[in-house]
């Protein structure tokens, strides 16, 4: 497996563009995104559980009940959620999608971000969509990849090359993050595009089983939001034998989905709204993985924890307090912590209790952009990783005004 | 039902009494606080669901387990908790405490609120024991009431008299709040004492029955915390006959026992690290009492209702999406939402959707220190109130370097 350019142009037979068409205000900023296969492929979606839903992940998901799809229209600036005319809107984008495409409606894929609750208007949608279409290109990923972005302060977008039968294959994607992000069973806005030949129930178990230990791990501000959704557009280009069961060809492209969604997370987590560092939490020694999670992911979302790591403060107690109130089950007196960084790793807990280290070495370890968090438990082999940011005052900037 | 002064030391036979006596470095603030009842009082508890629980909490548990205590000691700056030798500095502090007012040891209630995994000094207690005791008063609620304080900004107490057999009780408490507050159960410091003759039975009863509508609606950051408690003493001065079954004295006392606890909640989160308003949401017409809380409680703990709120911005979309991730049944398309305060009421989302509103009046009224944030549910009768706080740059800054 290699990293190759291209984001989700990298695969065979896919187009991506992005234009300004003004739904935002901000004339500098893309707010429409389009990707295109060349011929209709696989497709898998999850989405959020929330059930407030934005009405283009209903729209999604009936147009994609048979399996497939060849376009993904995206725009920013309006999540068209708490919308009364929220489904006639995403019904007609789609429309004016697959008549400028010249495909069928029902193998458009729509997403939106931005605002909840304020009307999304058609017009600027319809007067941009020539435009749009025009912008495709085997080299616009980053087009797309700008025109979903909303607080994100960085484009995001991977791809990477596989083998398959002797075959080679490409993956591709491209994501939105920064706030309302903790994912439950799906989320985020994330678009992956490959030629590998994949059926569609195939894919979507690829997608599910990946999602567990990746999207569901992050988290940015513990708000799940209500129009997250990540979809897998799958063409066939690259010529392999189809994937329509469990085989080796199956955990290759399983392997190669994973490299580009945990690539993407730690994109999102890094990324997160008002962020200066990633956080990652590896749990190890857990009873089993679904008591790692619990705890990787209820350490990376504590405000208290995600305030100290801001400080640079090897605050190790509120660690062990947010995986005492986890919920997990857990022998706390045989909980080890260390700090971890490209500076070294420190260890300022063992069995529960503090143990004696240079605050000096764990402020440099935290000063870096990029911090471990590694918890040693001894109550079975279950593990699990976890993504997460540290709390800023930017964070509060942003979103202590974001409408106005 | 009256509002009175004394705090603590309202209710008959109540002494209390709170010194600096070392464990904090800066000595303008005390640090250790002392509750004295002349007779043994019938006492309850309720402590942190957190399995990472202090050492002080142990002690208590075992202490109490007769239903019956005489004093409380409590020491601020430092939890005593992840600490190796944490038992035995807390028992040593009760032996200490018992010694110098000659009663049992084992009728020591003890609590400790700090820095978690620093190894807690015995010696500055010790030798702070004489000056403690001689501190106690019938005045000197609010001296124990800052001995408890660690990031509070606001001192914390009530007190109220009521009528059973037409016998004037009273009852009074005070509390600290401010950082890792989000009660599951049980939790924070909160100390109520009274002269109210009530069994340990009913007493337990009576604090467990109010928790679950009072402290458990509680959240300032969503970190359970490892220390909390709320303890109750109740020694009989009043004369009433006692209560020692549910009638309707019972009921007059948890009348009184609730308008200390909702005052103290307020205060708690009003004064939330950081804050500069207090959240105050409102839930009717959920499916039950149950679905109200959890949505309540989702509501003032979404980071981004948070920070919406400190920008003064009616972002109601926020508020729509954390109902739709609490995990309530909930038809979200039958949610209305209000912002009210000092300034009046706003309707800003009807039937799950946006109504047209004066930005400009929803922002007079979200202007204000304490804001109500209103939800009418179309599921049942069910009702509950949550309290919170807005999230602003001083919480960051709080918690960004709290040790050091």
């Amino acid at each position: 497996m290699e990293i190759i350019k291209g984001g989700v142009c990298a695969a065979k037979g896919f187009l991506a563009g992005g234009i300004h068409c003004g739904i935002r205000k901000n004339k500098t900023k893309k707010d429409l995104a389009l990707i295109y296969s060349e011929n209709r492929a696989s497709c898998a979606s999850v989405y959020t559980t929330n059930k407030v839903k934005g009405a283009p992940l209903t729209v999604t998901k009936s147009n994609i009940a048979d399996g497939y799809a060849q376009a993904v229209i995206c725009n920013s600036g309006n999540a068209n959620t708490c919308n009364a005319n929220g489904i006639e809107i995403a019904e007609r984008m789609c429309e004016l999608t697959a008549e400028a495409l010249k495909i069928d409606k029902t193998d458009v894929v729509i997403a939106s971000t931005g605002v909840i609750g304020q009307p999304l208007s058609i017009t600027p949608i319809a007067d941009g969509m020539d435009k749009l279409v025009a912008s495709l290109g085997r080299d616009n990923s980053r087009d797309a990849a700008e025109g979903i972005m909303t607080t994100d302060t960085r484009l995001k977008e991977i791809a990477v090359s596989f083998e398959i039968d002797g075959v080679e294959c490409k993956i591709g994607g491209i994501a939105k993050g920064s706030g309302m992000i903790h994912p439950n069973m799906a989320t985020m806005l994330v678009f992956i595009t490959t030629d590998c030949a994949i059926s569609p129930k195939m894919l979507k178990r690829a997608l599910s089983t990946d999602i567990a230990s990746t999207f569901n791990m992050v988290s940015v501000d513990g708000d799940t939001s209500t129009n997250d959704m990540v979809t897998v557009l799958a063409n066939g280009q690259a010529g392999n034998t189809l994937i329509d069961s469990e085989c080796e060809s199956f955990d290759k492209f399983m392997k190669a989905l994973n490299s580009v969604t945990v690539y993407l997370c730690r994109c999102i987590a890094g990324d997160g709204e008002g962020a200066t560092k990633l956080l990652e939490c590896e749990v190890s020694g857990a009873k089993d993985e679904a008591n790692a999670r619990i705890i990787a992911k209820s350490v990376i979302c504590s405000s208290l924890v995600k305030a100290a790591m801001f400080g640079s403060d090897a605050n190790w107690g509120r660690i062990l307090c947010a995986i005492g109130y986890s919920g997990a089950e857990v022998d706390v007196n045989r909980v080890d912590v260390s700090f971890k960084s490209a500076k070294g790793e420190i260890e300022v807990c063992k069995n529960g209790a503090g143990v004696d280290f240079s605050e000096e070495i764990a402020k440099e370890i935290l000063l870096e952009k990029e911090i471990g968090i590694v918890i040693k438990l001894g109550d079975g082999d279950g593990h699990s990783v976890a993504w997460g940011c540290d709390l800023t005052y930017e964070y509060v900037k942003i979103n202590g005004d974001y409408r106005t």
